[in-house]
Formats: C-alpha cells, structure tokens, sequence
C-alpha cells in the first residue's frame, strides 16, 4: 500500500473539531502531502487548509482524496457518494480509514473500474500475509508500549521519527493504524488483521534493512488490556524491537472503556514487555518514557516527570509540552548515533 | 453456528492416512455423530464407517457433508463441486474446515440459496463480534494453554470433558479450531477472526452460565510461541481461565516449523499464563499437567510424569495412555465436584 499525495482532505459536514481528528492529525505531521482541504458547509470544523472543491484540488495536482473524518458507525454518508465518484472520474484515487469499505459501494466501485484509480482501505489488508517467524532480522527496530490504549503511541513514535530525521539518523515510521497509515501513505492496520497473522503481519511491515536504519514501529494496545492484549503481544514479538520506549497518561482513572479494569503500574508493563521481547530480540531495553501529563500544570508534570525518571534512570517527558529529543538522545548513547 | 448431525463424512481420495485427521476426529469424540463415510475411490484412507452415497445418506437421514479433509492449499477440488451440490440438492447441509470458502464457490452458493440449506465455512466467522471487557462471567472455565502448538489441547480438552459427563458433571467443551468445532457442531475458528476481536469471541464463545458448570475451551498456540502468541495471549484474557491444564510433547526440539525457536520450560509457560490470567481473574489454578509422551516407552513415560508429579504437585499424565481421571480428581478436589 502507498497512498499517492498530494492529498485533498475531505473534512465532511460536522461542525465537531473531535471529528476531524485524523484528518489534523495528517495535517500536523505531513503538512506538505496536504494540498487542500473539502468542506461540505461553512460550519464544518477547519484545518485552516486552502478550500478546493474536487475539480479545483484535481486540476492544482492532488493525487488521492481522503476521508479523513470518524463518522458514528463507520459508515460512508450516501450523499458523499457522487462527490467521491467525481473525484475518480478526475482521476483521484480515494483513501478511507472507515469501516464500510468503498470497494462494496457499487458506484465506486465501479468508477475505480473505469478510471483507473485505486481505491484505499485501509482498515481491510488485502497483501497476502504469512503467519511470523520470530527470526531475527538485520536493522534496528523501536515499538512503542503502553499502559493504555489511547496514550500517545503514534504521536511519540511519530515525534522521534521527527527529531531523529532532524538529525540526519536513518528512520521510518511503520504504521500499524488507521490514523497512522493515512500520515505515512502506507502500512498495515494491525488490528484488523486475521488472529493468526499479527506477528507476521508485523514482520512484514518492519523487514530485514539497512543496519543503521531504526525502524520506528507505531505500537496498539496494552498487554494489560483485556480487549487488546492479543494484539498487543503478536505487535511485540512481530516488531522484535532492539529499543522500546513507554507510553502512558497521567490521571487515568481505569483503562479505557474498561471502569472495572484498573491502570497498570509502569513497572508491570516494563517487566512484563521486557520478559516477551526476549522471545525474539536478546536484548531488548527501554530508552524512554512518554507521558500524556495534559491534566497536570506545567510544575506538576516537571516535578511527575523528574520522579520517573530518577526512578528508572531513563529521560522521561512529555512529547507535546516538551519534545522527545531526549529520548533520542538516550537511544544514540546506548546504541550509537 | 450449530451444526446438524447425523454427518455423511467425506473422506475424499487420498489414501494417506493423515489427510482424514480431521474426519478421524469427530469420529473418535462423537461417533454418535457419524452415520457414514463417503471415499471417493477404494484406495482412499477408511474410517470403519458403513460406506453411502450421498443420496443412500440422505435417504438414511444424514443432515450435513462434513468436509473432513485437510487438502493442501485449503482448496476445494473441482471434481467435489458436483457431489456437494448433489447433496445440496438433497437437503443437505455442508460443513467445510477449507480456506477457499463454499459461499465463494458459485454453483455451490446458488444451490444452497435454492434448496435452503446452510453452509458452514467453519474457518471463516459470519457472527457479529465485539471487543472483550474483560469482566468477570459467571460459571467456571478451564483453558488448556501449551509450550507449543500441536501438543494435544484439544484431545486433552475433549477427554476432559469425556470424563466429567461421565461423573454427571455439568461440562462443555468449547472449540476454538475447525477440527474441534466440526467435531462439538458449534464454536469460534479463534484464528480466523480479526485480531481485535480475540477476547471478545473467546467472551461470547464462553459466556455467563450456570455457577457449577465448566465451561471446557480449547487453547491455541502458546505464549511463547512468535508466530501465534498473539491468538494464545487473546483466548487468555477471553477466557479468564479458573483452572489452566499444561499441555506438552516430550521430546519436541524446538518449536514447530521454526527450528531457530527453543521449546520454552514447562516453568516458564506455567508462570507467565499465571500472571497473565489474573489480569481478568483473581486466582488462576492449574490442575495438571498433560503429555504427549509417544517418544517414550512405557517404563520411561511413567518416570517422566511421576517426576513431573513431583515437581509441580499436580497430576501429570498422558491422556492418550492413561486418560484423565487424575487431573479431574484434582480439580474436583480443588474447585468441589
């Protein structure tokens, strides 16, 4: 999968900025794939992108227009349905993170058909995939854990990827959601792959490079979520990462969705990744820890984050307020620049 | 999914006795189940089973074709097609373990949409899933959990279940393979469902009953075990096991199919299925230890489990030699009867 850019952003017709969140999310880590962005009113919630109908954005050289909007359900609205259908018959291929996939809407279908254009869904894999092998492979690989979902996973790995490339190391950002995907133009939604293939699917998307090269592996999950673990633990053994880096939020009262299933402890989930990661690397270590410290005041979040890092002699910060280059900087002392 | 017996069982025409593993294994749990055998030539591997014709069977009351063989590739045999939809035709159900699914297969599709008849494709799920919760159901579950795939959970997990109905406890083996769900006519193919829904269909595969009863459900793969750690740690959480029994082959040298793979101690497997399983219940128990112990003579095999005894004060046995009775006893023992 490589979706082409440049990309018109489909920001649909809620007015709800919570809605356009993937769409942001592209924007804020890939502005140059963003050319444009479609509302369909004046109300719709805005990247402050220049607006361009379907026609416009195809005639300014957009490649792919994407639906980068959560709709309730995942269900494509009916009355979205000519608009995409332009955008192919102008030669756009069509990317959509939703669950309803395009291919069983007999228009698109059937306007990809006569167009020519390639219709992107990435919840749904269509590579053929192997089950893993758990063999070692050449090139250096980083996975973020967490203690939750929802902490902030993709954007650390996304933010070291950032730093990382600043300072000229070799990285790339594997991505493993939906989100995730549509930012980096490629990847595997892991947890909407057959059960058998979570590791080699992880395999697949993460092989054998370049020694130098640090494979930066968005992680999902939690080995201590109940709903996700599974997936969780195929990610940990597939991406058989050399370095790990811990994510978690501050003042989560339960794990999400879950009010009866109560918070890890950092130190479970540190040990308990560790003891699996060994299964496929030797030597796994974690370089970091990311905190989500959004309900903390900027001296409560220095003095929180100043505690785990004494505690477990590793940087830790918080990736929005304060960046992870010294996160990087770890990684570059224990496994050179 | 609930599938209709008696079964005229298709035994196809390899004469290999391994191609009919599958066939051999709903015979030798539920021979109630088997009304007949369908070879398609005389060289082909045999059951014992009276031979039919589909429409001698139909006519002697068999509801469902049960394709009991493991074709390589998973494919349906072209020269199957006109028999299966002979069957159809009859009034028969079709029950396939294949890859390549009967509703895909057009002939196949249209006749059972004309006569009304249902076709399973076991190893592809059509319920709706949901996540798991992870909150604790009433009844009592037992997992069988292993160092490796292929050590004999199912067989162990069925003869469990032989033993209590035979002592009038109340017990039901829940399948999570095709072999075992051909065999039980109803469960979840664990491997095959998307990967965010592993606990969830291991929750709804085993849900809320009776407080004395055991809800039996079949173990897939293991912890330790990189290409399906992912389905084992999944089906862990979903089943939130009470009792766990240690599934293992003597004399196994690495992990199968992956020779850079070392067979994991029964120790290591045993702790971290502990501490896993409390995640989604309090007090985790295993209650014995079972073994395939082919490799070894009769003499060997005894001090093999007596040491094993010893060591883990838990039954320890080979089911295929010396049943189960000891690790019931125990749990009997533990749990009341």
């Amino acid at each position: 999968m490589n979706i082409p850019a440049p990309y018109l952003l489909m920001l649909g017709d809620s007015s709800d900025p919570l809605s356009i969140k993937t769409a942001r999310g592209i924007h804020y880590w890939r502005p140059e794939k963003c050319l444009a962005q479609l509302r369909l009113n004046e109300n719709t919630a805005s990247l402050s992108l220049p607006e361009m109908d379907v026609k416009t954005a195809s005639e300014n050289g957009a490649k792919t227009l994407v639906l980068g909007t959560a709709n309730a359900g995942g269900v494509l609205a009916e009355h979205w349905i000519p608009l995409i259908v332009e955008a192919i018959s102008l030669g756009m291929n069509i990317a959509s993170g939703l669950h309803q996939k395009l291919t069983d809407v007999p228009a698109i279908a059937e306007a990809a058909d006569k167009y020519g254009v390639t219709l992107f869904d990435i919840r749904h894999n269509n590579d053929k995939l192997d089950v893993g092998s758990g063999e070692k492979r050449a090139g250096k690989r980083l996975l973020t854990v967490g203690t939750d979902c929802s902490v902030g996973k993709m954007f650390t790995t996304l933010a070291l990827e950032k730093v990382m490339l600043e300072r000229g190391m070799d990285a790339t950002f594997c991505a493993t959601g939906q989100t995730g995907i549509l930012i980096q133009g490629s990847g595997i939604a892991i947890d909407a792959v057959v059960a058998d293939f979570i590791s080699g699917a992880t395999e697949a998307l993460s092989p054998a490079c370049n020694p130098e090269r640090w494979q930066l592996v968005e992680g999902q999950g939690s080995l201590l979520n109940p709903a996700f673990s599974g997936v969780t633990m195929g990610l940990l053994h597939g991406a058989q990462p050399d370095a790990l880096v811990l994510c978690h939020e501050v003042g989560r009262d339960h794990m999400r969705h879950l009010p009866h299933v109560e918070m890890p402890s950092l130190d479970d989930i540190m040990s308990l990744s560790l003891t699996m990661a060994t299964l496929t690397n030797p030597n796994p270590r974690f370089v970091g820890i990311a905190v989500n410290t959004s309900k903390l005041d900027d001296a409560e979040a220095l003095t929180y984050l100043n505690r785990l890092s004494e505690q477990y002699k590793l940087p830790a910060t918080d990736p929005v307020r304060y960046g992870v280059a010294s996160i990087v900087d770890h990684l570059e002392s224990v496994f050179g620049g």
